[in-house]
Parts: C-alpha cells; structure tokens; sequence
C-alpha cells in the first residue's frame, strides 16, 4: 500500500509518501508544495492543485491521510487554509484515491502512543519508526509522514478487525 | 462584457451569467450547481469543480464575481463552504478567468443603493434591473445575479475613474 500523507496550508504544503508492506514502512520521497505570498490567491491554489496531481500521477498512491482543520487560531488563515484543503481534496478525487481525514490528537496516539505527546516527539518518533538519520525538514513533511504512519497503524488495525 | 456570479456553497452554489454592455443587462443564463448529502464530500467538491468548470466552457465569462465569506453563523458549515469556494476560484484560475470578490454589504449598496437593505429588496431589484418578470429562482441564483450586477456596476465606476 502506498500512501500520501498531506499536512495542509496554502503557504507550505507538506507531503510524505510511504509505501507500507508487511508492517514495514519505506520512504518514496517528502517536501513541500509552496506557493509565493505575493500571488494571487486563485493563482496560489492552482499552484496547490497542480502540485498535488503531479504527486498523486508520480507515485498513484492507493489513499491519501489529510489532516483535519481546526479553527483555534487566526479564523482568517483558517478560512483560506480551509480553500487550499478544497484544492488538495479535490485533486486527490480527481486521480481516484482514497481519501481519509485525521486529526492531531489521532496523529499522535498512532506515532507516540498518547495524544498530549509534545510535537518534537511526534518527529522523532516519525524519524524512528521509518530509520531516518534526521527528522525530516520542513516540519510540515514531518507532519505528513507522521499522518501517512497514523493511516498505516489505523488501516492495519481495521484489517486486523476483519480477519478476526 | 460576460460576468459570471457565484454564491458559494457546498449543497447548492448559485450561479447568474450575465452580459454587460453600454450600460445594459441581457440575462445569458442562470441556476444552481447541487451536490447530494450522502456523497463523500471529496466528491462533491469534484461535482463543483466540474459545475463551474462548464459554465466557464459554456459562457467563457471575462470575470467572475464570488462573495466572500463571513463565518457569522455555523463553523463547520464555514469550514465545509471554505474547501468548495477553494474549488470555484481554482476552477475560474484554470480557465483563465478574472476574479472578484465581493461582501454581502458591497452587494447591497450596489444592488439596491443602500447597505441594511433586505434580502427581498435585494431580489426583486435584481429583478427589475434585469428585467424579469419574476425573482429567479432558487435564492442562491438570484444572489449570483445580484454579484454580478455588482461588478458590473464597480466595473463600471473603475471605467469611469480611469476615464476622468
């Protein structure tokens, strides 16, 4: 199973491509998809859409694990992350993947084992579990390939269910 | 001048297509573009994308007029209609289209001369100055109808500006 792990923004857009096999994890490739400040905004999210097609046409990942949006901090920034995640939604259906949506509290339960872990453990945990030498930079494909290891433990464990 | 206006949603996005020259309205088109409830929302937003990727082909609008959002009333509602507007501006940005934004209240003064306007001054001035026999229907077209008389009506006062 590969899987694209997406930590969304409209400014920097972490990706993180696992294949998963057998309870093993190899890394296909990570970064970040970034769009200028001075751009047009439609502009910048066409620059988003294109460059989650060119992954998804890349690697044909089998799903996609996209963070959940929450609105605790600036509603503004929340209102056009929340345009770019349309955009990187809509790519992912475009190219026929499966789409599946985590949150931060799932993320860290899944990578560290409890969800109040602090964010350089979930890194490091992230780093471990898929024998990095360094933390991933930028953070936000450290975040992306700690979502596409959240749906690898979750996906395992749902076939685990079923084989029961 | 062809302008496009958008309600944006994620159930039902409004849509009017108007013809603007020399100070005159011709209606070209109007209505909805709707996504059913039990769809995965992914796919909803790829019905959206490919709905006003159409009228684009259709009408090849010079510009589109979208309203901006306010997160006044349900939060996730917000969230949802923030990921379907990232699709319609995505979709006017492929198609090379130029886009507004306009607020409720810009609507208003342009619409019907003053801001605290109703909505039901606000339609059925749309439909006076387009010369209907009736308020279109649904609400969300004759909101699209009234975005994009509001361009044309900002459009123009830019026209005059330039021309002073």
């Amino acid at each position: 199973m590969i899987i694209l792990g997406i930590d969304p923004g409209y400014a920097t857009i972490g990706y993180g491509v696992l294949e998963y096999l057998r309870g093993r994890f190899r890394v296909m490739d990570y970064g970040a998809v970034t769009t200028q400040a001075g751009l047009d905004f439609p502009r910048r999210l066409q620059i988003i859409h294109e460059g989650i097609t060119e992954l998804c046409d890349r690697y044909r990942p089998d799903c996609m694990a996209v963070e959940e949006l929450f609105f605790n901090t600036n509603i503004t920034t929340g209102i056009q992350v929340g345009h770019a995640r349309g955009v990187i939604l809509l790519a992912g259906c475009q190219k026929g993947v499966e789409i599946y949506e985590y949150t931060p509290l799932q993320v860290k339960q899944s990578v560290v084992g409890y969800g109040r872990a602090e964010k350089h453990q979930v890194m490091d945990m992230t780093r471990q579990l898929l024998g990095l030498e360094r933390i991933p930079k930028p953070d936000d494909a450290a975040d992306a390939l700690a979502l596409a290891i959240c749906h690898a433990h979750s996906s395992k464990s749902n076939l685990l269910k079923v084989n029961l």
